[in-house]
This record gives C-alpha cells, structure tokens and sequence, in this order.
C-alpha cells in the first residue's frame, strides 16, 4: 500500500487513544542561537549560563516557547496535518526546564471528541506531553483541533467534550527547582519592575515592531519539525500565500514583551490562546499585554503574574471588533503564567 | 602579483594533481540546528542523541549530507569556481559518521582530463575525499565539472577517461562500526515501513512540497563555505537571478523523501546526480523516489537500498519529455544507497 | 509610570555616567554556525579547532566582530535607542579571545558631550567594554552618536570633546595569548600571501560580492539582541525600507576579503569606521582594502597589517567624489589592524 501517510482524519481518532509521535529531537546551543536570530529574545535567564546559575539552575535553558514548538511540532503528523483549524489551547504547564543536551519526544492521548453538525468534520481534544531522556514531563498541555472526515460514511463517534479550567490554578504552578531570585540582578536583566510593581488589569504597550520575512517563519518552522503543508508551500492556497505557523507568532509576541515585562523571566503555564487572523510575511508584529491576575508561589521571592499578551498589525490594547469578533489587525490573543521576582 | 585568486582554468590542472583544498572546519550541534532549520529533515537518528545510541552510534551523527556539502564546499574554489557546468558525480561513499566536535578538511586528486572539441574548455575529473581530525577519510566520491580554458592557445593535454561505476557495489558499501538495528524502533522512527516491505520497481510519491526562498539557500551554501559566485552575486547573470546550490536541492528531496522513507536512515553512497534544471527561489520543490535495487549487507538486520530520488517542480513519476531529455520540471535525478532496517 | 524604556536621550548623559547594559549572552557554536551562515567567512582560525590549537590557541575562538556585535548590541538600549546616527568608532582593542561557552556582559562609560548648536540634539561619546564570566575585558572602544534631546528646554551641558587617536598605535596592539604562527599551514589557510608580501599603499579588490536579503540582515542583528528599530520595523521610514545594521556590512566586507587576505587571522584594532551610505535588501557588496601600515608586534613571527576595508555597491577603489564626500555607491571605511603571519 502507500507508505506515505496521509495523517489522521477524524473518524481514526478514539477517546483513548495514547499516539507516540515519531522522531525524538536532541537541542543544543544551535537550536538557542537559531532561537535569538529568529526572535528579538532578550530575557537574561535564556541568554546567560551565568545569570540563570545566579538563578539557582545549572545552565542557561532553552526558551520555554522553544520546547513548546519542539513538542507541538511532533504532534502535527498525528494530529493537525489534517487539520481545518487549531481551536485552543488549555491547561499548559511547562514542568521542567529543557537544557542544551537534552532529547524531547511527545505524546498525546485523545480526551474528547465530537463530530461537527455538517457531518464533514469533527473536533478532537488531545492532551500532549513532552518528555526528556530520562522520562521526565517537560511540557503538558490540551489542545483541540477541527480535523476533516475522510470518510463521510465513518459513524459519529459518542460526543465527549472534556472540561478544561480557563486557567491553570496558581498553586498549581511548578516553580523549576532550585529557582531562586535572591540574587536577582535587575541591571542584569533589564528593568527595575518586579512583581510587585504590576498591578491587575494594568495594561503596557510593548512599542516595538517587527517585521516579518517569509524566510524567517519558515526556518522556525522547520527548525521544530512541523511538517504542516501551508506554512511551507505556495501551492496549498488558492492566494499563493504562506501561512505563517501560529506559534511564530506567540515567539515573537513574548519575545517584543521584553519592553515592558524583561522580568517575567520564566514562562510556566499557557492557560489559552487563539490565532485570531493569519500572520503572512510582510505583516509588521507589535504586541501589548494586560495583566489579568498575580499570585505568590511556594517560593519565597518568586511571584506568578498571569499575562494576556496580545500581537497585533495594529495599534495597542484594540482586541475586538464591534460585534466582538476580534479585531481584523490582531493576531494572537495569548494567556499565560509567567514566574518574576518579587 | 595579485593576492586574490582567480581558481584554477582547464589548461592548468594535471592528471595525478593532489589539491589540498584550504579551510578545515569543525562542526557543532550549530551547524546541525541549521540544518534543521534549513532543510525539513525528520530522520530521527540525525535528530536524537538517544534514538543513535539506541543505534549503536555514540551519539547522533551529523546529517551525511552536511559531510557531503562541507567537503564539497572546500572544494569549489579549486575545482569548479570556473567551472561552466558540473557534470556528474560518481563512486561515492560515506566511509564515517561526522559527529559534533569533528573537523573536516579535503583533498582531491585530478583523475582525468578531456578537452572540448571546441578548444576553449574542458572536462576535469576529481576524486574528493573529506578527512577528520584523525585523518580518516569520511567520505570519497568522484565528480566531473567542464573548466574553461584561461589560455585558449594551451596545449590540450592527452584525453584520460577514468572509467567509473554506474553505480557502487552493495559489498563496496560501508556500515558504521557499531550500527545495530537490533532495537529500531519504528514509532518513533516514524513510520513502519522497512526493508523487506520496499520491492525494486516500487514508486514514492513523497507528496510534500517546499517552496524556496533566496535568504534559505544562501544561508545555506554560505554555511558550508561554498565561494560559487552564481549563488550569491546577483550580478553575475544576466537575468539577475541567484543560482540555487545543487546540493541544496539535494538536501531539500533527501528531507522530503521522509515521508516515505523515514527509515532510510543513513545514506552510504552516491552512485550519480544530475542537476537537471535550475532552481530559483520562489520554486516549490517536491520529490519522489523509485527503489532501483536491494541488497543485504555484512551486519544482520542492515539492509541497504539502491534509490532514485528526484526533485521537481511538477508532477511525481515526470522524469523526461519526448526527445529523451529531462523535462523542464525536473530539478535533480539523485541515485544513492541507504541504510534501512530490515 | 511606564514600564516601558523610551532610552536616553541627550540630555539624560553626564559625563563619568558608567552604564552596565542589560542581557548577559553566552555563546556557544551556535552562534559560530550562525556567524558562517549569515557571512562567507573563512578564516580558518574561526573555523577550524585543528587550526587554532596549532596556532596555540585552546580552540577555535569566535570571530572578533561577533564579540563586538554582541557588545555593540547590548549597548544600543542605552546608548543609541534614540541616535539620530552613529558618527564614529576610535581606539578599538580586542584584548581576548571569545570562546564557545563564555558568557559576554557590556557597560560604557559616557566620556564626552557636545550639544549641537540646533539645540534640538547632541554628540555623546561612550566608552564600551566586554567583559566575559571573569571579569576580563575582550574588547573596548570608543564611539559617538548623534542623540536627540528629549526636552528642549534642558540646559546645554559643558561641552568635553574627548581627545581620540587617530588610529590604535602599533605598540598598543595585544596578541592573545599562546598565539604563535610557528607552525602555520598556508595551504590550509588558503593563501601564501605572507605580512612580508603585502606594501603600503597596496590595493586589493577581493572580487567576489554578496547579494544581501532582508531576511538575512534581520537574523544577524537579532542574533546581537540589537534592538535599534530602524532594522526591523518597516514602518519606521516612510519610504518602508529597513535598513541594514551597519555593522552586518562591516562583517560582509571582512568576510569577502578573505579573498586576498586569507591569512589576516585575527583582528586586534578597530581604528575608525564610517558606515558612509546605508544599505538596503537588494544591494550587492562588493569589498575592496588598502593597506595602510605594517607594524611588527612582541610576538616573533606575528606581523601587524593595517588597513583599509571599504565596503562597495560599485567599483573598487572608488572611495570619494568630487566634492570629497563618498561617493554614493560607497557603505563602508573601516580602518583597523589584523594578525598576519610574518
């Protein structure tokens, strides 16, 4: 038969389902300097081996964002190549810090499922996991994506729609171990605004813009091993136009966030996000950012903000529409936890 | 007199010549990670320090074609910076795996000589061989390129021929001391096709299609130190068009080929290549492959496999038009030997 | 207040200020592998760890002008977020070596002001050092840009014009330490063009050129965390161009010369540059030198070369025209000593 496979449609998917996804990936300092060309990345933690060890850690790790894209790029063979839309994401945690050396793989297990009313398509609820070498959870999240039948006659499945939090609680936030930010060097690291100086519902415009070349987002896509066809082929739209991958857009979105958030160092939680218009090369990104919550954690001097940050062509804190449909500039409407000294 | 070199013309290489090609360089989990971000390269055991050890390897080799693209590369300005077209490639083989912390330097010996007819250029026939830090040949391959004459009243020298294979001899074919596929595994390989599942005849489409970009092969070819001024200077055609590097496309088919070929693991030789048309950027590039022989090697549980892998900007199984000749789509006709499970 | 950075502007300078820039960075070969992607470099003591420890160095350093983009770059937040341009660079030292592993921080010490007579802007001249995990200075340097006051209305600080030598002087000039040329492979360098070969007064034209992308020029300059956003903001000129960073030519210009001066190993002085015109997506560099001085140092055997690399869209040794001014075609005067085996 054809050994190429055409992924996943969605009558191939059962609650249950436990995927292995293929192709195990080693990072080192390479996948890190790619990481800087790629993004206007400046936090000091993921650029200093001698800052993150005044931060209690053994070495400099890779950006949070970075084993998010390795572990989500795994996944796509399995369970997006299909894929109509990415609806979600839910209930992210970022585990454990991924080091230069380290070798992530993924997982998913299939949480939910429900056939869409036309009968063509259907939503799968997955939840993923990143692992290390040594079997260690990296990275957990959920995701749900609107999959195309391939067969219309396939039987709709039982509909099960998992209930997911529209956050992750604070105290379920990993602190990595050893983190510490007693020694936290705020020259170092770029600004004097800790924790304490955001307030909820405060709102910051992250200024600067970066303009986006086709090259650019497909060298990142590549670099994560996501085979998906639109971002990396002219022929897959009728426009001729190349589709950016949503999570460039999250990477540079947090990476222009160092104006105005240089200390919210580690990124430990995505509570949801939407991909709210296509990002196409040419496109100017800028982002802002509303803090929607502050929370302490188990570890005296480190705080957890919860962050919206917003990418958008356009101006600052615009978000939706009039018939609150998001706004045609925005981009990315990202929810996250991030940990940032007291 | 002039301190910039102008390279070598026709008249000015001997048969038995050996050229010691300048600029050694050491590779890095960097050069990796650009390959990676270059190329949408998916074989797991370039891609994971454990999935090699798994392997018998002590850790994850640089992709063979990086080996092949560095040693070429150091070769350009002595060989082929005056070359009007590069003819053929034969007789090649992976001898060794490259790994991280390796150097490479090169050598190659003139093997044959032929003039044009027409007096003012030449065929050059090369053996290039890329040595490590150990001084171990890793890799040896002949290539032809036709040399224009500097001088047109030179003398043509005496016409030799070499005789060259048609293709490698499966017992010529070297397997990595140590590699074992006593415990491949194929999920996270990535697909569960091996060996005995490929039959001689057999056609891949590999369906997915890359479009290229101008900063992606320069980035490219500037990596692995290749002077050509036809991929660089815009100024050098008349059309104004920057040449793509061959050996990108053949790194661009090799990674596409995955799908279908996720086992093919590591490439052992290279019988012959055509670069048949041009490539710019803006091209999408696609492959397919045909199985042109099987073979059993020395290590039980190796089996190798004698591919075509061609790159074009059409359709699958269009090799050539009616007179005989590559049809226009046709960007690469590559014939090597792999690696595979059996 | 804003927790976003608007950076100095003029009237925020005084002289003695000392400044440590923010974002330690540590390299690795990553960042190496990055380094021979963007520019055609091939120096072999930046490429080969073989080369360098035969040349008695530890490993193959990073190249010079990478550790002072890095340090350039985490001075631009501070010192030139708001210059209206970069006038000038004087008495550059590179002092030590950058290795894979090091981690680099900067300060700058402001060392003079000038208030324009506009009184809408000013002249501050800062001196940068790099400093690596131990403390040591790598490189330290001059330069003064042109600033833009903030409030017009804020007096005139006393103007101190420091006094800047016109070039480093030959007996300032530090050779690493343990380097030695004793053993020197001209073949593996690429050229036998010795210190001894080359006169004042001598011009080269290294010939090849080097068609620039917007993708490629933006990776670099992010790759330096430089954050100035005329680089990567295209909104921020009304003619939409983004415009090189000035120091990605100077890196173009010295790679390209390798063809001529292979064995202009290291560079040890930056005596003055003029970035003369800017540079856009689409030009072709082109790179021509002078030399301009011949010194010996302490160390028997390595030779001090100065010269003149002038960066070019046009033809070689066009450097100004009729009114003295450079001429259009011109990028770059970069006036600066190298290592050369004598």
């Amino acid at each position: 038969m054809s050994k190429t496979s055409k992924g996943r449609f969605f009558e191939d998917y059962r609650v249950g389902d436990q995927i292995a996804h293929a192709v195990p990936r080693t990072v080192s300092g390479g996948e890190r300097a790619m990481y800087h060309a790629l993004y206007p990345a400046r936090g000091a933690l993921y650029s200093s081996d001698e800052f993150a060890r005044a931060c209690g850690l053994p070495a400099s790790p890779v950006d949070d964002l970075m084993a998010f894209h390795i572990v989500f790029g795994k996944s796509v063979p399995d369970i997006s190549v299909n894929a109509v839309a990415n609806l979600g994401y839910a209930q992210g945690r970022f585990l454990r810090p991924v080091y230069p050396g380290d070798t992530l793989r993924a997982t998913s297990e299939v949480i939910g499922l429900k056939q869409n009313s036309n009968g063509k398509s259907g939503v799968v609820y997955v939840r993923t996991q990143g692992l290390n070498q040594r079997d260690e959870v990296v990275i957990d999240y959920v995701r749900w994506v609107m999959v195309r039948k391939g067969d219309l006659d396939a039987p709709a499945p039982e509909t099960l729609v998992p209930e997911l939090a529209n956050a992750v609680d604070a105290s379920d936030l990993v602190v990595p171990e050893g983190l510490t930010f007693a020694q936290y060097d705020d020259a170092q690291a770029g600004a004097p605004h800790r924790w304490g100086d955001y307030a909820v519902g405060e709102q910051i415009d992250h200024v600067d813009g970066m303009t986006m070349e086709e090259a650019e987002h497909m060298l990142a896509t590549r670099l994560w091993q996501n085979t998906s066809k639109v971002h990396f082929d002219r022929t897959q739209r009728v426009d001729g136009k190349l589709l950016a991958y949503g999570g460039h857009v999250i990477s540079v979105a947090r990476a222009l966030s160092f104006n105005g958030l240089a200390n919210a160092q580690m990124m430990v939680a995505i509570n949801g996000g939407s991909h709210a218009n296509p990002c196409f090369a040419g496109d100017t990104i800028r982002a802002w950012s509303e803090v929607l919550d502050r929370a302490e954690t188990a570890v005296p001097g480190v705080g957890a903000l919860r962050l919206r940050t917003v990418a958008t062509k356009g101006d600052p804190f615009v978000l939706r529409g009039a018939e609150g449909k998001y706004h045609r500039d925005v981009l990315l409407d990202f929810d996250y936890w991030v940990l940032m000294p007291v």
